[in-house]
């Protein structure tokens, strides 16, 4: 019961805990392309990422779970515009 | 029995996924503090990243869920090392 009750509250807060880190790369995606500049971004944290993020859309593909599919779906298309600016951007 | 099966094939591609997506802000740490370089560092991101993963993580022992609290442990450090090192070396 009381385990219970943690894992829901867990679950309540791991919706607003996902939408933060979903959201948190609009941001950087707008500076990179309106500032046309990535020097200091990481190729391979991008890299990294959008594998990684990419391995937790089919996860969340293969477990029937909208939750990850959204979420997961959402933050490829970020880091993915973030990998984009960076190569295009990425001048000296 | 199906879904059953993409529930295990999902969940270990899942522990996959989180070791890229929680390794992936290390390159980005040792980028900023080598080249004391932080200008095409996004601020909101990475105070909307450090407060939702440290969300993941509340969430994490709520459900009593080890992976979560690893996972999330490790990435709070990393992007709590790129936030204060965008504000420490965020200058023109």
């Amino acid at each position: 019961m009381s385990l219970d009750l943690g894992v829901e509250i867990g679950e309540a807060i791991g919706l607003v805990a996902g939408t933060l880190t979903t959201i948190a790369f609009l941001p950087q995606v707008f500076r990179v392309w309106q500032r046309r500049s990535a020097r200091d971004i990481s190729l391979p944290t991008f890299i990294l990422l959008c594998s990684g993020v990419a391995l937790w859309l089919l996860s969340g593909v293969l477990k029937e779970s909208i939750s990850l599919i959204l979420a997961n779906g959402v933050t490829f298309f970020l880091a993915m515009g973030i990998l984009v600016g960076k190569l295009r951007f990425d001048r000296r």
